[in-house]
């Protein structure tokens, strides 16, 4: 179905911030138009404003509790602010894990809040695509401070979280080690450590483990200027929130001040640019039915080329096209 | 450091079933030995007996303990088996989820019975990859029931399953809600169901929620002739370890009678190849340090480029390269 509005005509208003079309051009993100690539070619000009920060915790860590705190806290100051959920969807179910919680509703009556649910099925990649594309849309519409939520648990999910200039990752008291595993490869890239749930006797027990292993080296980012907090917050009795927004713009601050945001920023735009390349590739893989994939298939399953072998003579097939 | 013995000279061991061969030349497929890749199209020609299984739970749910049982079992018949753990390392430990646990010690004496953990560290796909060639030089060296136990966690590690004939999902009662959803990815491409430690009295909801699930179309391999079973086991009174077999058997005779074996071996193949290809490109942009890869960088830094036309950029120039 052709669009009615061209996506370049919501570039203008998207500059403007207006969540409408902010919206309605995130969706088309989502969908994968290729309609929307001029639109974003001239977005992406105007971003580099924004703090984006990703915060990562497991279904039952309190995440989604402490966000909506530190949205509130964070709007005193008068801070345009958004929220994006990502929300993994299972290839069967196309349901979300962060599932039909009603959430954030004094916020979403907030004109100087924006809060976006991605859910991206099919295509490897779409997801950390789609959502890296959305912050491009609110750091170039004018949002200061964009909290990107995360469950952490995938290859997608870890790419989204890389992309953010500060990391905070949630651990909660008594979820277990079986539940922590999942988080290896993003517990060691936080850059704030939050324990939620302080109210609970058994939170000490969990600050102190993540202390110590954060003094055993758990960290993999080398020679730093920022010294990685270990954060106690409790959504139920409201306290800590104040503290994890001023480490937020803490660390931030440190990230200018030495000079480190500028390595981040490369980091980040290597990442994103690579990740495209592989993702532009394996869609080309993946669609060509016809012609040497098939062949190449057929010569895998008769054990005439092992897979190694013909993807090479993939790769120098794709250089030889038109 | 070249290799004292050529990867070449081991071919005629490993298609002989030699334990020490196969295991040198895994070690070095491990390591990504470029020196190894005659050898493994060598062998290549060779594979296609073996019945490869793939055994998924996540930690806790006695999956361990339930492979050495299945292992005993099987060997009751003389068939010859081998069991790859795949042990996703964190970037940072270098350690293994799956941790110190002292294994098979009876089986590990039995010369019919070859053992191995992976762990591959570093590149993306390099535990997929590395785990199918393993396969492959078991398959080749005359294995005929090889298991491949995971924890299911990660894209490598779903790849790695999906290559299997035969997909087993272990779970336990008792585990939550929570960690299930790790498996979301993996329950849906279940051929067998296994419902351990069915000695515990919450073990009947387990099975109850996995038969509703089923009823529902979990499943989403659609016309088959299998009809997808949910076994219970427990291997504290070695109960139903033997059905677990005859169930793993059965399908296997279903995928050939019912010619979906063919289509399961293309999937297969076409996976691997397309797989390898993305993986070669990634490493070759990866280590693309100097020249175009930097120059587009700061061009997306800079805001000049957004990283999709960067991306375009890059597979362009990839084109031209001699």
């Amino acid at each position: 179905m052709p669009a009615a509005v061209s996506s370049l005509d919501l570039v203008e208003p998207v500059l403007a911030g207006k969540p409408r079309a902010i919206a309605r051009l995130i969706s088309r993100v989502e969908a994968g138009e290729a309609e929307c690539r001029p639109a974003l070619e001239q977005i992406y000009r105007r971003t580099g404003g924004a703090h984006v920060v990703g915060v990562t915790g497991v279904a039952g860590s309190g995440k989604s509790t402490l966000l909506d705190q530190l949205v509130l806290e964070a709007r005193k100051s008068e801070r345009k602010i958004a929220v994006i959920a990502v929300d993994p969807s299972s290839p069967f179910s196309g349901g979300s894990i962060l599932g039909d919680r009603i959430r954030m509703n004094e916020l979403s009556l907030d004109p100087g809040v924006f809060i976006r649910s991605m859910a991206t099925r099919g295509a490897m990649g779409g997801l950390a695509r789609a959502t890296h594309e959305a912050v491009d849309l609110l750091d170039a519409g004018g949002f200061d401070l964009i909290l990107i939520e995360t469950v952490g648990v995938g290859q997608d999910e870890i790419d989204i979280v890389r992309a953010a200039h500060t990391i905070v990752v949630i651990s909660a008291p008594g979820l277990g080690d079986d539940i922590q595993t999942i988080k290896a490869g993003v517990m060691e890239i936080a850059d704030i450590h939050v324990v939620s749930k302080c109210d609970r006797p058994d939170a000490n027990k969990t600050l102190k483990e993540l202390k110590s292993m954060l003094t055993l080296g758990f960290a993999l980012r080398g020679e730093s200027a920022w010294q990685i907090p270990v954060l106690a917050t409790s959504s139920a009795k409201r306290e800590g929130i104040g503290e994890l927004l001023a480490a937020i713009d803490r660390h931030r601050r440190t990230l200018d001040d030495s000079g480190e945001m500028e390595g981040r920023r490369r980091v980040i735009a290597r990442t994103r640019m690579l990740k495209t390349a592989e993702n532009i590739l394996h869609d080309r893989f993946e669609k060509q039915h016809d012609g040497k994939v098939s062949s190449l298939i057929e010569r895998v399953v008769t054990r005439e080329l092992n897979p190694h072998t013909a993807a090479t003579e993939l790769i120098a097939a794709l250089k030889s096209e038109p």
